[in-house]
């Protein structure tokens, strides 16, 4: 047999974030909920986009972030969503092709826009996001390619698209359609005001169809109502095979059955942003353990990938993360398991 | 007689910048002229952004980078140039507007999408610009709004338009307007291609119309074609009434008839990316001597406002002006003339 000629699928909303820096006032002038993600209409989108200050934009999205940091580490990966044949789509489809994903879903003719996300980032470095879903929203079952899941060894897919029913469907056939070949389901769990939204139906969709998760800490409590993060990890070591659980600066947790591999979080000599930090965690995890990287060392990975990302303003890797792995685990070949 | 509103009018091409990091084959490859401007087509464009990397888009455009340096500073500026009513459209409009610089030149709504230039970034912080004009070469007479530039103590123009016939016209309508109202009339050469390409033409209009002119070392030789730097300032002063000319890290110089003042550049940690260095300067002075400094620290506050921009990706400035100068050159109210 053939090696897998994808190592991930990422299926997530197709977005570019609006970055602006701003302070704590703004956010309270604004309602806004920080460090979290908010889901807001076109009238909303308008009024805080009139109020904010000069932005950046830079293309982003969840998994398309998780995507491209896997292209970077030197993996083969792509990216399903949904962008609209506008100025904002041609800017996301260029820059998640340039960094060597794979990303062919045919682009909305009619409808939203290319969905954008707001994200203010305060001088501590937390994001706070307030999503225009626009054309993503209309990612459907018939935009999972089919012959793209069945041939990844993993697909990867952002909680946040549980927010949209099609969407919804569209990763139930995703899943039926990875596991049919014999290939993983992965689920990010996104956003603490997501899992609050969905526990009940997140916790089966993980117990029936996902094998490995990511959570943050507030996430995983939240999912199960636990008092503290060893209760959480202890009811979600019975729901998946593997457990991949961030904390900040604490570094993460990783679960898989009996086995717990404790990772310390990378240095990084200044926080500036940490929209991406998640994304590009999951990332290097999902690098080491579709290229041949025990749980440990595929932790660390995504460790240095999440405190590359963090160290500058945008959610996408600006270092060849391959060169930036190199360097502090020595090379791929060497190191595998 | 009441005070004027506006400090300055700057008038140029609207444009988005789409920034990308490359190397030196990138642009050898592709026959980019280094450290200089190109104008390109639309077919050009797209193939250029085809082969280029993953990129940031940030509003710029050398007068509109000048004008929100302006406004930065803590003076009056407005913004006249045409945008598309397109999403690039929109984001040029917010982000000007955001910095407080005023922008009510009416949006096209038919012809090119909004302009842009692709600008490339070296490992040396050189910056390479190719820019497909698009809806900015619509801008034409009618778009000059009299009341503003009557009211502006200085009308500033960017010796790029001169390549739009309509926008040249502008130009000549907006420099009547201002010495009509006894006002001054400035301009800045822009890039040594452009100098080049209309020499003669440029020598007339900044002869008969121009009060100050911009021009770094490069552009003011090729004005002249003169054999060093020298020389080309003693022509240079002899056309003006005052002329700021930028020399890099060897700082500028400022003429005006008899005065002579050597302004050394500000320190910077670390150049990261040069583009919008003139425009930054141009800001600087021209706050500076519509706010009652002398030409000397007009020259230096010009100094602090292209070092900031500098030291990070993007042509507009990050820091807000009017503090980074209080605490370099102190209070304007107590250094005023």
């Amino acid at each position: 047999m053939t090696a897998p000629k994808i190592d991930v699928v990422g299926i997530g909303n197709a977005l570019v974030d609006v970055l602006s820096k701003t302070d704590d006032a703004f956010l309270e002038a604004h309602r806004i909920n920080k460090g979290s993600m908010t889901l807001i209409d076109e009238l909303r989108a308008v009024e805080l986009y009139d109020a904010m200050g000069p932005a950046v934009e830079v293309s982003g999205g969840s998994a398309g972030n998780t995507a491209a940091g896997v292209a970077s580490l030197g993996g083969k990966a792509v990216f399903l969503g949904k962008v609209r044949d506008d100025q904002l789509g041609t800017i996301f489809t260029h820059d998640i092709r340039a960094t060597g994903v794979g990303f062919d879903t045919p682009h909305a003719t009619m409808g939203p826009a290319t969905g954008r996300s707001m994200i203010l980032v305060t001088p501590d470095a937390a994001r706070s996001m307030n999503t225009y879903l626009g054309a993503a929203v209309e990612f459907g079952p018939d935009d999972v390619n089919e012959a793209q899941v069945e041939a990844a060894q993993v697909t990867y897919m952002e909680g946040y698209l549980w927010d949209s029913p099609s969407a919804k469907a569209a990763f139930l056939k995703a899943a039926g359609l990875a596991h049919g070949a014999g290939r993983k389901v992965s689920l990010t769990l996104s956003d603490p005001f997501l899992v609050d939204r969905y526990k009940e139906e997140l916790k089966e969709f993980v117990t029936r169809h996902v094998d490995i998760v990511f959570a943050n800490e507030e996430e995983v409590c939240g999912l199960f109502d636990a008092p503290d993060f060893d209760a959480a990890l202890q009811e979600m070591r019975h729901l998946c095979d593997v457990a991949a659980l961030t904390r900040s600066e604490k570094g993460a947790v990783i679960v898989s059955g009996q086995e717990v591999h404790v990772v310390d979080a990378a240095p990084v000599p200044e926080v500036v942003d940490t929209t991406g930090a998640g994304d590009l965690f999951a990332a290097g995890f999902l690098f080491g353990i579709t290229n041949g990287y025990g749980l440990y060392d595929s932790g660390r990975i995504g460790a240095i990938a999440a405190a590359e990302v963090i160290s500058h303003v945008g959610a996408r890797p600006e270092q060849n993360l391959a060169e930036l792995i190199a360097g502090q685990l020595g090379p791929a070949q060497a190191q595998r398991a």
